[in-house]
């Protein structure tokens, strides 16, 4: 049978992640330092802690008929309830019918895009942005647009479209919008009257005492979750695991049902086993988990920073991560990252070119390293070899005076 | 906001389950009987080997990273290769590359819908039919047809479209498709050049040791996977337990290709957490965990027929289920099972009314009733409090003789 002749038309919008290609290929190679990827730290998941809450959850019989049974779309009460209250104490009025839990965010991305996204909806993201709500809204036929192009924005508010931010420990660019850019994107939004979607993955794993508020939080100004037209997500990828597979959407209940019913067909449910995990470690370890996970990134955060001020010069700049796992660097004008990463993946290192997080397909002199895989030793090591690959390129574009020095 | 001007046209295609609502509102009342739903039956799940497994798996460190990291989107290899040679003992040659690890069936329906289904594509089903992959494939704006509807097919196959069958104790149905309604089957699927979709969730629920081909394996008849026009879908959610949201897909290699990269767009992975104790529980149980639940299903199905036969007489008739979770009960013509639902939920039993599992809202007069959940006391007193409940409407369109009796 000839495939490519029965299959539907939306799913010739599907692509398939580049990342994931790159890094697939990356580790076939011994002795790799790892900048590419966004996985927490494999030797800092609370192994123990984790175990003992699933046996937890497994011994008690009444907890162990719910997570093995099937059970309700919208989530394990108690877990909802949970990030109602999470949402509440931050001075934004939530309640349980707030709270949709998805299975990780990529399936909230997914499930939003579904409720607002046709072919040619015009999708506001910022450059760059995450690949993979890239991937999710292109799915269903995002028309994207710069949400900070300033001047060139319509005149006219579209009927449909949605905003889509990341305001804390950006992946990829590891930046922090400040409260101005933070009150400007709610401004840009309220214009073209978009829902905004804020994809908050990162502001658990923030390196100081001194959170931002929220968009969600600054949009309502002390309103509840149903007034406002804000959707902000959640996730414990980070802050736990990603094995669990458990995120969480915050939205107006009207929405909250709307993707529910979405979900149900979708999946049906996410695993009761793994949100009474969730719920069991959140309420026994008080973000502990959290807190010492970002100790740890916020080490491997100052080697790699240190170790890109000894390696390289100033034609290279990159981003100060206040929390989060990335760091972003931009290169010189003219020289192409992406070509560039066969040299890299030579050399014993691999990171992901800046051209997977922009929708239009610029950003040839970015790339994302991470520093949350490896451990300090590897992350100077890795730098270095940066350093030895990209050495060449840079020299070629660095003006003579600098040029003399090499 | 007004949101439903914001949102998608697409949206507004998804329904929710009406057999949700329905559980919801009976589990409501105490003392409920529970012939709705397609739970498997709580106290038969083997909690202490799934808890077991759960802690091998966290308490070894390889596998402990594995579980707990991001996780390549086909799924884990070992699990994948479990799966192939599953299919290859079979007769039907199967490589890793022709499966797919999904979140349950629910997820494979949705992404074979997204992969085959535009707004209008003909979908070709059984009457009835599992209510699931209605919602699922009507999200995507499938055209239902009847899969047998004789002489009505049309002329010249359809340039896209989708066939979907359960050969095996049919959710709703527990009808089991005899070898020649098989081969009937694919003959249609054949002639209208129809890809088609084998949902297999209660094969392992057999209750002789006398397996039927499947109809990848009757299509195949020996030849690899990649030859054939047949996707075939398997979940352990019956064979071990619904919260491991695990299942998967076997298709031709390009198929498989494709459904990974819309996964990914999707949920980016299903748990390796799941999918390793899913692996430990069928390599180390080698499938006893299936036989005994098919054993006790056995027991509580014989119970229900037997009270079946006792509380109802000939105006009512109902299938004779060889596996699975389900009766397919038929009033007489003109007896609605929607409108006596109240009636038999006051009576302290609840059912699913047919009209959920067609299309065309056909079926008024057929109701679904699940003997998975309940202990063989509850069965009996569940058709007793039925038959009480049913009484006065099969009274009214019974022939004078039998209503002289009443």
């Amino acid at each position: 049978m000839d495939w490519s002749r029965k299959v539907s038309v939306q799913s010739a919008r599907v692509k398939e992640s580049s990342i994931r290609g790159v890094v697939a290929k990356a580790m076939r190679k011994p002795d790799m330092v790892f900048f590419a990827g966004g996985e927490p730290g494999p030797d800092l998941f609370a192994y123990g802690e984790i175990r003992a809450a699933f046996d937890k959850v497994l011994r008690d019989p009444q907890l162990a008929e719910t997570a093995l049974q099937y059970s309700s779309s919208e989530g394990v009460s108690g877990l909802r309830d949970w990030a109602a209250h999470q949402m509440t104490a931050t001075g934004v009025p939530c309640r349980r019918e707030n709270v949709l839990i998805t299975s990780g965010s990529q399936q909230s991305l997914d499930l939003v895009g579904r409720l607002f996204i046709d072919p040619g909806t015009p999708v506001y993201v910022q450059v760059p942005t995450y690949s993979g709500a890239l991937q999710a809204f292109r799915a269903h036929g995002a028309a994207f647009r710069s949400l900070w192009s300033d001047g060139s924005d319509p005149p006219d508010a579209p009927s449909r479209g949605l905003g889509y931010i990341i305001a804390d420990s950006q992946n990829p660019s590891g930046r922090t919008l400040t409260i101005d850019e933070r009150l400007r994107a709610i401004e840009v939004a309220a214009r073209l009257a978009l829902p905004m979607v804020e994809d908050d993955a990162y502001s658990g794993l923030r390196f100081d005492d001194r959170p931002l508020p929220s968009l969600m939080q600054l949009s309502l100004d002390g309103k509840p979750v149903d007034e406002g037209w804000a959707i902000h997500l959640r996730t414990f990828s980070k802050t736990i695991a990603p094995g669990l597979r458990t995120a969480w959407i915050v939205a107006p209940s009207p929405l909250i049902e709307r993707l529910t019913a979405i979900k149900q067909g979708a999946d049906l449910q996410t695993s009761a086993l793994s949100q009474l995990v969730a719920l069991e470690l959140v309420e026994r370890t008080g973000g502990e988990i959290a807190r010492r996970l970002a100790d740890a990134y916020r080490s491997r955060r100052d080697v790699m920073l240190d170790a890109l001020r000894v390696e390289f010069g100033s034609d290279v700049t990159w981003t100060l991560p206040e929390g989060g796992f990335f760091v972003w660097m931009t290169l010189p004008d003219g020289i192409d990252a992406t070509a560039l990463l066969d040299r890299a993946i030579a050399a014993g290192v691999v990171y992901v070119p800046g051209r997977a997080f922009h929708a239009d397909d610029s950003g040839a002199n970015t790339l994302r390293l991470s520093y949350s895989m490896m451990s300090p030793e590897r992350i100077r090591e890795g730098v270095h070899r940066l350093a030895v690959a990209l050495r060449p390129a840079l020299a070629r574009t660095r003006p003579a005076r600098s040029g003399a020095a090499s």
